[in-house]
């Protein structure tokens, strides 16, 4: 038998996205809604396991769906690891009188509340929130959708000084494993060459554009580069290997770094958040447990968190395709 | 049989939209790519008519992609709703030795592409871009994801203005016929209230919710309106309706107006209009006519210009949901 | 005999501006350098009335610097242009301890200030916050800049739709009595016309300038209209009355409203308030009253504030000079 | 005798600045305004000695007042810096015809401006733009105020991330001999420390007060860093320097990078650019000459080209000891 859920507790862990304070407002607002207590837990798992918890109710999360970062803060916990601090964080709970948790965050999050679903058998539902779009089972990932505007906003800043000078400019973006944000951001910000961690040889076919754009007379050029590309050379070192090559490029590197996490949320990662809190809070009442909420096909879909963690997440070919064909 | 397609024409019609120029610039690259000739028309069918024509290539699309607007310019030509009109410009696009017609814009654009196209046989293809997400069979248009940004952006800053004076204001939206850029930037600001075009009794309800928000001392509140709310009543007359009711609130009226329709495009539709721009080229190539090319399930897919203009969208009734929720 | 001050209060008033809460972090910070007590006061001098008071350490000023609107927030009190209005005030200032009174504001705000002042000797400094730029002995207001940028970049948006369709944009922006944000915003822009309330004759010069604009053929222009304008026409009867002799022309109207008062203040605006703001502390902690502490030549200077009331702000000549000229 | 004035050519060289377009644009139109020829100078000095000239008119400079970057591009000439680079370039501007020269960046443009107009008599007038703000004699160089806006909005971004995970960051901003943008920006996002070139010791400071932060309990940070602070280490060196102090940081370092150089200009630097623009044609038309058209106390001033090359710009003291204690 289902017990009947009362108190549902949320917390946000792992690296941070806009959006989550979004998506911890609907999860209380729906609370408040189906007249449920709810409690928040700062600073994640951690938070969890040293009982650092506090009601919220409808009025607490005023004037938030607009700030990136989470108000609940966020830690990456190792307590949470040992079977002790697991136990810690369940009589916490227990104490509260909490009901259900739902964790926000990506892979590592899911993979801590699949590991504490599975040992006392609590509910946990998991909302996916990372700017890296790397969770299976969710057409989209919070976070993602603004961290893409916010790199071609970036990459729009440098190419104005790139075409006033005739540089080459070679752009870090994040993706250790995927290659979403670099594709898209080099798609929409129009770059020569993009560089991601699903395709080998990249390199290789750099340098055979740089060729071909050198013979065409082209002198300005953004490289978008994803932090995991796959030649193990870092991105100073490509330019070097450039450098070395063609002495007639001006060759800059930028980082662009942790901006890419902050900032307030785009209206799309807003109403994603919006969908996915609501959708949590509903799965839960309705005796759901061990499971993600995702969007497919515009829809709010639950999705099994073993198989959220799963790998498996494919390059888009066609998007693959697009940005070769759109950058000749 | 099929007249192999050497030269391809492009034109953007009816209301701008952000996403415009990197629709036109994708249509030129793939032109480029396949080794095709690409004609650009200045104005929209009116330019059609006067033969308003220039060749453009791979380095003409440069730097474009984030512009707002669109290079080509935009018209509303009553000529071309003449069959006078419509042979002029059927004789120029013969002369220039053009053999398919590209179209981005909305109904009113497609609605001229298909008679064109049933008049004179000419292959025509369709890209949606309107800010009001209004086209069947296409998930998204060009210049909605950037047009909710903008919404909510100019909403965030009416809220500091709000909170600090504790006043209610009500926000006009773009939006005839349908709700979706109300919907939406009213879950992603935060609004209280929300109007639409698809729903009777939006101010009835929206009294109601005043009442309830008075007695629990809410004192700010944001009400987004979409232009084609069904009241008979404009945004000022709403105004006046609850000031007369509620003397305690400090009632603002804001119509933000052209801004929703200017401004660099989001990453989001950067990508779809190029995804859609080699599409329609794509199309073309292989054959295809009488086309819209669209976009659903993130897959690009091809729907019939009658379909395209049939009406028949439905309010996405869980997004209606959502907004309630979140607004308690 | 100066008493020593201990406890310093601070309030918001009038119509908000970007930054407020700039100067306010600043206020509580150098309270807090300085071993000072500080004292908030929620809705300005309605607060003040009814002892809506807290305690504002270091700490409580956290994350505040880069949010719009006020967070003591802000109205205007009728109950404090009552004498019995202001005695209940001071007399919750004594019983809460205070010395001295910093108000964040305009015209309207110092007034209520200097009279404060003068019936109860109570140590009072003013800091000029308004996006109007219209107080008399400091060359900038707190917001004034923030307004101008969101001014130009709503302008840019509207542009990008202007240039598409050849159209002729008349945009009304704040400025009541002064022209400094039209004026600014208008060469910002780029406007062909700029209609402010310290020039007779505007509209007149308009007209003669669209009849030169027409026959060069130029055929989108922006004309930016100070809300306080001389003609005693409504900016849509201005549009109509240029329809009238200009059936050519596509003319469009925008009011740009409120969201010019919102919105993330500039990096200008957050250090203009943070030098007042540790400005105002110092002077009260020097003896001094009954000033504003405004910027003249980039230093901090201290007004009277009968100074800062009294009219004779002139236009800047030389601005409009190159207002004309640039936009030839 | 003064040559009269009819043909005034203008370059943009050097590091590019926002603003450069709208300092370009008002330069074309003061010489349309009084009936000047105006020729525009691609890529600097290097485009001056290649003759990379094309006359302009007050229609080339349409839509650009709001782009970053500068459609006359610019280059570092290394060609310029010998006689014979210097003697071609002459020979150029007779051949077209002109009689003055503006130029238009910071200490290199001058510094060949003066060079240039020593050996051959050549009427030169300077415009200062860069984001630097490091030339004598003006209080303001174009492009400094949106490099300000820019680096705060990227902090504020960072500080989200910052504040949700309790973290340290070290954020280097440009600024090799000048600590303008780093102390202005560092109080704009409320920076907890800021290491500037003119100052020594700042690193041991910096470790005093966080030694007093962590004591306090205060646990993320963010440190601005200058590009060129005195320490000798770089901003990678200060992380680890920290961070074998204070073991339980959690330190980031974001290097802001050529983000700082792009970007939409803000309006104060656009009016600022359409003021000295105008300046330097009134400046040649006067007959002036070896001068550069600066800013003080609002006005536009005349200063020599060797005062505005020499050193001797100061800290400003005020503004360091508002930062000091804003940031307690």
């Amino acid at each position: 038998m289902i017990k009947k859920i009362n108190n549902i507790a949320v917390l946000t862990s792992g690296g941070d996205a806009p959006g989550m304070n979004a998506a911890i407002r609907a999860v209380v607002r729906a609370c408040s809604y189906y007249n449920l207590d709810c409690t928040g837990i700062y600073r994640g798992y951690q938070g969890l396991i040293e009982g650092d918890f506090e009601k919220l109710d409808a009025r607490s999360v005023r004037n938030v769906i607009n700030k990136g970062g989470t108000f609940l803060k966020s830690t990456r916990s190792i307590e949470f690891k040992t079977k002790e601090g697991r136990a810690k964080a369940y009589e916490n709970l227990k104490k509260a009188g909490v009901d259900a948790l739902i964790v926000i965050g990506g892979d590592g999050t899911f993979t801590g509340g699949l590991l504490f679903n599975q040992e006392f058998g609590f509910p946990v539902v998991g909302i996916p929130a990372t700017i890296d779009n790397d969770i299976n089972g969710t057409d989209y990932t919070i976070g993602y959708d603004t961290a893409l505007n916010t790199v071609v906003e970036a990459i729009d800043k440098i190419r104005d000084t790139a075409s006033s000078h005739n540089r080459l400019f070679l752009i870090e973006v994040m993706g250790r494993d995927a290659g979403d944000i670099a594709l898209n951001s080099g798609i929409g910000a129009g770059a020569e060459e993009i560089l991601i961690p699903e395709e080998d040889g990249g390199v290789e076919l750099m340098m055979e554009s740089l060729e071909k754009s050198k013979k065409s007379g082209k002198t300005s050029s953004i490289i978008v580069v994803a932090e995991g590309e796959k030649s193990g050379k870092t991105i100073f070192e490509l330019a070097e290997h450039i450098g070395e090559k063609y002495e007639e490029y001006d060759i800059r590197v930028s980082v662009l770094g942790h901006i890419q996490r902050g900032g307030s949320p785009s209206c799309f990662d807003r109403v994603l958040a919006s969908k996915l809190g609501v959708g949590a809070v509903e799965a839960l009442t309705d005796g759901k447990s061990n499971i993600m909420i995702g969007v497919h096909h515009q829809k709010v879909v639950h999705v099994s968190l073993e198989k959220a963690l799963k790998e498996g997440r494919k390059l888009d070919k066609e998007l693959r395709r697009v940005a070769n064909i759109t950058s000749v």
